[in-house]
């Protein structure tokens, strides 16, 4: 085999993925697992076990260094790699990289990004590798790019010439888990329904977008309509995902000045990127779908060339 | 003792609280208990078990008849009293009381309030007793009158001579316990603290009330905050109050054509009264503050009156 270039992690809260690359990107082996940043100190030999057994299996070298981002630089992880502030570029990320003491094999980590501006306290750790790893392919226009990670905690991050300029954290997925297993709307789901309803999703995208300050009156809304109209009950689900994607569209238009004058892209796959995608459809937005993956392992060599060379 | 003219129950989920009184109001009697809706089934006797024991602790006739209102007209509750539509007024809510069959005493229960209008789908069961109980004193302009009766689940409520004629749940306090508890913000909670910190509450009532649609994302500033200034971090709870009512009033001045046109009447006591004052003196608003209790009473006795004589 070549002799790789090095290896990249992306090395999250629950996940861990690893590629060997050669210096021009080519993929020459791949692993992933379970050893997330949680879990990974409990291991054999704890997060240096757990990459070292990893890279054993792809027959790495011995000395092939390693760049990773992700939880594995938080406080509670590895070691911890400091936030860098807004605006970040990729420049900013590999030079505030942290070297782990003490490793067999060379292991930086890459540093998180936090917003201070305005009192606008945000934070993310491994989505700034994904999104600067995108730039290579973005059509930025005038007035900025628009990036959109949905998930537990959905990220929405504004690109300008190049620079991780901006961001808003929204906790989508953590309040749709919170809302429907410990509110009264607990009685309105359907334990196991994995169902999506398309139009009352869409209904209800449309209804906290355009009324987002009234959202935890038509919380209620599902309940009160399942007591009404029980009929409507089984979409409960999809009417409280569209609330909250909404809500999240909603804020994201007024802190980034609209969703109009952007291009949006929609870093996502799966169930996830359909909802989205049908969000934005309902709206009558445009969205660009980008691979996340191909977009995280782009960042993390960028920084491997800046860091290693 | 004076002969009593009835025995007004407010029976709610986890409380009951019950008083024999003249025909012109005056109190003979007062019992208070923890017997709702939620355990009255399971204690001996039943319903009827819990009612008939507090009526001969106050000494009360055994044919005196009794009004109830609140969740025991549920449909878990002892008989249900299927619920009025909106616009509702006494004469609709005595007319809608369903009498218990087969009890020892002629007992009625007070039916809840429904709304069908515009898809709003809302439900009340106790609260239109209390509301249209405040009309005697109610000062209503040409634009109607609002009351706020804050909680786990807040009602606003519009009257508009003399009925009920449309209204809004928030579901504030529920809201509050499941982010605290089962959201990223649990790790930003202090256990314990029942601390009000007025500024950071302040701060944050007008953060939601000004930008209602970045809910999600102010939530999450909280986390982000406690990792970036931990010296915040005690205040989270505050700031999280803070922004849930916040963006309860945002919702409540959308959706009843602004806050500064109306007398709004707030109807609670305690802390909570003391949070809810201190967001409409924030945001520069004037309440004025109406005793809950006595005005269940006055409603149930208005009713009383129209079904028993």
């Amino acid at each position: 085999m070549t002799r790789p270039f090095a290896g990249l992690a992306d090395w999250g809260t629950t996940s861990f993925r690893l590629w060997l690359v050669g210096e021009d990107g080519t993929v020459l082996g791949e692993r992933r697992g379970g050893e997330g940043m949680a879990t990974a100190a409990g291991e054999p030999g704890g997060f240096a076990g757990v990459l070292g057994r990893h890279l054993s299996a792809l027959d790495a070298p011995a000395d092939l260094p390693v760049v990773a981002c992700g939880m594995v630089g938080a406080k509670q992880g590895w070691v911890e790699a400091p936030y860098v502030e807004t605006p970040a570029d990729p420049d900013t990320l590999a030079a505030g990289a942290v070297r782990v003491p003490g490793a067999d094999r060379p292991v930086f980590i890459l540093p998180g990004v936090c917003q201070r501006a305005e009192g606008r306290f945000d934070v993310m750790r491994g989505e700034e590798t994904q999104i600067l790893g995108l730039q290579a392919s973005s059509r930025q226009g005038e007035s900025g790019e628009l990036v959109c990670l949905p998930g537990t905690h959905s990220k929405w991050v504004m690109l300008e010439e190049g620079r991780l300029s901006g961001f808003a954290t929204f906790v989508t997925g953590d309040l749709f888990a919170a809302i429907a297993g410990h509110t009264i709307l607990r009685h309105s789901m359907t334990p196991g329904d994995e169902r999506f309803d398309v139009p009352a999703f869409g209904r209800a995208v449309r209804t906290a977008f355009e009324h987002p300050a009234e959202f935890s009156s038509w919380l209620f809304a599902i309940r009160a309509g399942g007591l009404l109209s029980p009929d409507d009950a089984p979409h409960a689900a999809s009417t409280l995902s569209g609330l909250l994607i909404g809500l999240e569209l909603a804020g994201a238009a007024t802190r980034f000045g609209g969703l109009d004058g952007h291009t949006v892209r929609l870093v996502a796959s799966g169930p996830l990127a359909e909802r989205y995608r049908a969000a934005f459809t309902t709206l009558g937005l445009d969205a660009i779908e980008a691979d996340g993956e191909a977009a995280v392992r782009r960042g993390l060599l960028a920084a491997a060339g800046k860091i290693l060379t």
